[in-house]
C-alpha cells in the first residue's frame, strides 16, 4: 500500500503543473494555446518532461502529440491509453484537456510508488488539437494516433490563410509522411479519458466524479425565416409578416421540445436580425439549433419531428423558412464493461459519483472508433468551461486521481472478451 | 372651371419633377440627401425655380428651408402652409417627403391656371431636415419655420464630429442669428401636409387618398435580458437561465399585446445576442420596443402594463433585467374642423377614402404645436417607405393634386373659431 505522504506529494506536484501549463500561452492577457504554435511546442516539452520524470519514455510526434510509454513485460500485450487534449480555446480556462493529460501521468506515478507492475503497456497521451481553433476541424491528434487522420485535412488554411501543410513544411516536417504514422493505438487497446464535466450536473448532484455513459450525437442547422421588413409605425398587426416574432415562437418551440424529452438538448446559440432597426419591422432572421441526443438514430428521427413543428408555426405565419444542416456527428457508446470496472474504482475512492451522458465531444469520441473507450467526469465550478474563471476543488482533484489510478490497474487486471 | 388639359400638364410636370428631385443624390449608387449637404443646395434651387415658375416669390433660408408665397390682398390675414419635407433616409424612395414638397406645388399652379384668388396668404413649404439622419435629430426643418427651434441642437455633432454651429459656419452663416429668425408659421394659420403612407392600409382598403386623424405618441425602450451563458451540449434544460428563450416569450408578449388593442403598435425591431455562437447558451440578449398608441396618457398607462407584463416572464425564469425608455414624444390631433373640410374635398375628387391615424411621425407633428394642422395621406405600392421601391402611381398621384387644391379652397374660405 502507498503512503498518504507519497499521494500528497503527487497531488501538489499535479496541482503546480496545472498553474504551470495554464501560463503557457500565446497571449499575455489569456490562455490560448492552438494547433502547432510556438506555445505548443514549449507545452510539449515540459509534458514530456514530467513524463520523463515518471519514468515513461517519450516522443514527440510531428503533430505536437506527446507519448509516453510505461511498457508492460510482455511485448505483444495489448495497450491501456490515458490522456486528453492540451489544446485551447481562445480565453480558456486551464483545467479543460490539460487536466486530464496531468491526472494520466500523475495516476502512471501513483502506481509506479505503489510498485505496481502492469500485464498491458500504459501509455499517457497528450493530444494536440482536440478544440479545432486553427482549422476549424477538430480531433487532429487523436485521429492520427488512432491512423484515422484523413489527409485531405492538410489542405485545410487558418485564419492566416495558411494551409496545414505548408504549416508542417515550416516546422520541418514532411506532410506526406503524417499519414503513413504507424497508429500508436489499436484496436484491442482501452482508451481511458479524465475531462472537466463542463456542465452543472456534478455540481447539482454534490458528486465529485461523473460516470460517462456515451457522447452525444449532434447536428447543427441553421434556419432562415424570411418575413417582410416595414415601417413599425404605420404597418397594422394584422397585416405584418414579423420574421423575428415566427422565430420567437420557433425559439420557443426548440426550448420546450428538448424540454419535454429527456437526455435531449436543443438550444439556438445564434440569431440574428436584419434590418435590427428600431423602428423597422423585422424582415429576416437567421438562427442555429445545435441539437443533441444519445443516438444519431434517435436524433434524426426527433429532428424531423422538431422541423416538421418549426415548419407548421411558418405556416401559420405565412412566413417562409429555408433549413439547412451544417453537421451532423454520430454518438459513441462508452463501453459497458469499463463503465461497470470504473463503477467499482469509484466507488473504492468517492462515497458515490453520477452517471452521465457528454453532451459535449471529446477525443474519447474519436478513439471510440477504433478501441473501447471509458470516461471520468470532475466537477467544475458552476459547470464553467472554455472560460478564464473555469475552476475545479483541489479535494476533487484528488478523488479524480485515486480513481484513475486503480481505474488503471482494473482494466489491466481485467480480461476482456474478443472485439 | 380649369380644363382637364391644364390639369393633364400640371400633373406631368409634377410626375417629372419627382425623377428629378429622386436623381439629387450624394450617392451614385442610391438615393441618399441629408441636411446642410451639397445635394440640398441643388434640390432647394430647383424647388425655388420650380416655385418661381408657379409665380411664388421664393426664399431658401441658411437651413435650406424652401418658402414660395402667393400673397393675399388682405396684408394682415392669416396664411395657409402647404408643403413637406424634402431631405431624405439613407437608400430613400423618391416619393417620402418629395411628394408633398412637389404636390404643394402644382396645387397652386392648379389653383392659379383657374383663376383662383385667395383670401389668405398661402404659402409651399420644403422643410430642410424631417428624417434627421445627420445629427438624429429630426424636424429640424418645421421648428426653424415655427420659431420653435431648439438652440441647443446647434451643438449636436454628425458622424464626421462636425458639429452643427460649425457647419452653418462653413456654409457662410451666423448660428446665432438662427434661433432668432421671424417664424413663418404663426399660431392663426393652417397647415396642411401631404405625404405617402408608408403602410399598407390604403392599399388593403382600396383607397387611393386617407384622412389622417392624428399622429401617435411614441415611446422607445430598451430591455437587457440578463441570463447565464453555458454550453449548448451540457448543460441540462432544467439548469438553464437562457436569455434568448427568456427574451423571446417577451417578444411574442410585444407581439400579443399590440394585437389585442386597437391603435397600439408595439414592435420589437432591433434584437442582439451574447455571445451569440451556435454552440453557446445566450447568457445576454438586448431588445428594443417601439411602442406608439393614439394618446400620450395611454400609451404611458399602457407602458407600465406592458412592462408588468415582461418583468412577470424574467420573475418566472429566474432571469434579471433591465429597462430604459429613451425617447416619449407626444401624439399630435390633426383638426376636427379641418377634417371636416377635408372630407368634403375628398368626396369631390375620390370616390372614398380611408379615415386613418399616422403612427409614423412627420413635419405636420412639430406643427400642431404653433397652429392647425391637416394631413392627406396617399396610398403607395405595398406600404412600403424608406426604400428605393417605394411607389406611387400616377393616378393617385392626381386625385391627391386636386383634393389638395380643393382643400386649399375649403381652408381659405372657412372662417375658423378664434384660436
Amino acid at each position: 500500500m502507498i503512503k498518504e505522504t507519497h499521494i500528497e506529494n503527487i497531488h501538489r506536484r499535479l496541482l503546480d503543473r496545472i498553474e504551470i501549463l495554464g501560463a503557457i500561452s500565446s497571449s499575455s492577457e489569456c490562455l490560448t494555446r492552438v494547433f502547432l504554435s510556438k506555445e505548443m511546442d514549449i507545452a510539449s516539452r515540459l509534458i514530456q518532461s514530467w513524463m520523463k520524470t515518471a519514468g515513461l519514455v517519450s516522443n514527440i510526434d510531428p503533430f505536437q502529440n506527446v507519448v509516453g510509454s510505461w511498457p508492460s513485460n510482455t511485448a505483444r500485450a495489448p495497450s491501456i491509453h490515458i490522456g486528453s487534449h492540451y489544446d485551447t480555446v481562445v480565453d480558456a480556462g486551464k483545467y479543460d484537456g490539460a487536466l486530464g493529460v496531468l491526472l494520466s501521468i500523475a495516476a502512471i506515478e501513483l502506481l509506479q510508488a505503489e510498485g505496481y507492475t502492469p500485464n498491458r503497456h500504459i501509455n499517457a497521451l497528450a493530444f494536440c488539437d482536440e478544440e479545432g481553433v486553427r482549422y476549424q476541424t477538430t480531433f487532429l491528434g487523436s485521429s492520427l494516433l488512432c491512423g484515422t487522420f484523413d489527409p485531405t485535412t492538410l489542405e485545410k488554411i487558418d485564419s492566416n490563410g495558411i494551409d496545414m501543410r505548408s504549416t508542417l513544411k515550416a516546422r520541418g516536417f514532411d506532410s506526406d509522411g503524417i499519414a503513413k504514422t504507424a497508429p500508436i493505438i489499436q484496436k484491442d487497446d482501452v482508451f481511458l479519458e479524465a475531462h472537466i464535466e463542463q456542465g452543472p450536473v456534478l455540481e447539482a448532484n454534490g458528486h465529485a466524479l461523473g460516470i460517462v455513459t456515451g457522447i452525444a450525437a449532434q447536428s447543427r442547422i441553421g434556419i432562415t425565416v424570411t418575413g417582410k421588413a416595414g415601417h413599425a409605425g404605420t404597418t397594422p398587426h394584422e397585416l405584418r409578416n414579423d420574421a423575428l416574432t415566427c422565430a420567437a415562437e420557433m425559439v420557443l418551440a426548440v426550448e420546450r421540445f428538448a424540454a419535454e424529452r429527456p437526455a435531449v438538448k436543443a438550444t439556438v446559440g445564434k440569431l440574428d436580425v436584419s434590418p435590427n432597426s428600431s423602428n423597422a419591422i423585422p424582415g429576416k432572421v437567421y438562427f442555429s439549433i445545435d441539437f443533441r441526443a444519445a443516438h444519431l438514430r434517435r436524433l434524426k428521427a426527433l429532428k424531423i419531428e422538431l422541423l416538421e413543428e418549426i415548419e407548421s408555426i411558418a405556416k401559420r405565419r405565412s412566413i417562409k423558412i429555408d433549413k439547412q444542416t451544417f453537421q451532423e456527428t454520430s454518438h459513441a457508446d462508452c463501453d459497458p464493461e469499463i463503465r461497470k470496472l470504473l463503477s467499482r474504482a469509484v466507488a473504492a475512492n468517492a462515497s458515490a459519483a453520477s452517471e452521465l451522458f457528454s453532451g459535449a465531444g471529446h477525443d474519447a469520441m474519436k478513439v471510440a472508433e477504433t478501441c473501447r473507450i471509458g470516461m471520468l467526469f470532475v466537477r467544475c465550478r458552476d459547470g464553467l468551461s472554455h472560460h478564464p474563471d473555469e475552476f475545479v476543488e483541489s479535494s476533487d482533484i484528488l478523488v479524480a486521481l485515486r480513481t484513475l489510478a486503480d481505474m488503471i490497474k482494473q482494466v489491466d487486471q481485467n480480461a476482456f472478451p474478443d472485439s
